[in-house]
Parts: C-alpha cells; structure tokens; sequence
C-alpha cells in the first residue's frame, strides 16, 4: 500500500504495445502502456475496455468512425465491440482489463503483462 | 461511446466529497471527485478503492501512517482497510468503485453519486 507514481512506472520501459501492471484493482489488472502506431483490430467479447490518456494523443477505431482520445480524456470500448487504437506519436496510456484477459483479444498473440 | 474530458466533468460541480459518475466500466461507477478537508475513517469490506489524483495532493491515511498522493500517483485501497483521506488544498481525484458502493462505506451517509 503506497502510492503509485505512473510517470515513474512509464520511465522503465520502452516497448510500445507492451502492458505493464502497475497495481490490482478487485481482479483487474490497472497497467501502463504506450502506444505508437496502429494496433490489429480486435474484441474483447466478455469485458469493457478502459483507457484513460496519460500522456499525448491517440485515436480509436469503431466501425468506420475514428474517434481522438487527448491527455486527460477517458475512452471505455464496451464488451463486444471491435476497435483498433492507434497513435501517430507515443501516447501513454493508463489501461484496465480484468487479469487473465489478452489485449489483443486472441490468447495466442497477446502481450505478457509483466508486473513493474 | 465517445472520448470523456475529465477537466470539463470537474468544471461541472464544485462541491466537495461529492464524487459524480463519468462512465461505467464492467459494473464499476468511474468518478470524479474533488476533496478539501477531511472525510471520515472508513472502509468497504467487500471492495478494494481505486484513487488517481488528477491535479493536486491528498493525504491518504491509513492506521498511523499517511502517504501523500500526487498529481498523477495512484493509491489503491484493498477491500477492508480503514482508510481516510484528507487534502488541504481542493484536489481533484478519478474513483473506481462497484456500483452500489456506499462512498463513506454506510449506506446511510453515503453520497448519492450523480452522472454527469
């Protein structure tokens, strides 16, 4: 039990699509992540998906809308829907999904997660 | 679905220990909230509490120990421990908790939770 400085938890990594947990919340993991580029479309049939830019710029795929998420502002994609982000520069990310779930929505092709 | 300021929610309410729902996320009420003063020792025996400060510090002080909580830190509370916090200055805060959460942890003096 301490506080958690998430600038610091961005710091220790470089890797771009590469979640990294930062604390649990009720079985979620609560993860930090940067994005640059695009991300496969996907879905995540049993859970929403929390996004919250920390940090820059990104863009959310729906369908054939594109929606832009800034510094401050919260996206939740809701269970079953089909999204790609993307970001043409680095965006920090804070990022929650329940334990166990893949980003990419596919468990063969899904990011480990470590814990930092 | 649409990208969520969480600057512009918190212009929308100036009162304290009042947290307002922003969005929803796997049955979890995702808030703003902006403390000054103190709230009482509490805890939610059933649910750990999810803290982000967005601008400004708290104190968050559990048993005789008080961590200080700054703009961009994150304090998870773990389901059962008492907990207080506290925040000279107003400080503006993302909370995460299951719907139905009793903000103080009674249902009797808990806040209503409005969305904005």
């Amino acid at each position: 039990m301490k506080p958690i400085s998430l600038a610091d938890k961005l710091a220790r990594f470089s890797t771009h699509w590469d979640p990294h947990v930062v604390a649990d919340y009720n079985g979620n993991d609560v993860m930090v992540v940067k994005f640059q580029g695009e991300f496969p479309f996907h879905l995540h049939e049993n859970t929403d998906d929390f996004f919250l830019v920390l940090d820059g710029e990104m863009a959310m795929d729906i369908d054939d809308q594109s929606h832009i998420v800034k510094t401050g502002e919260l996206f939740i994609v809701p269970k079953g829907v089909t999204h790609r982000p993307r970001a043409q520069k680095e965006c920090h990310v804070l990022l929650i999904e329940p334990k166990g779930v893949p980003n990419t929505g596919d468990p063969t092709t899904a990011a480990p997660k470590p814990r930092i």
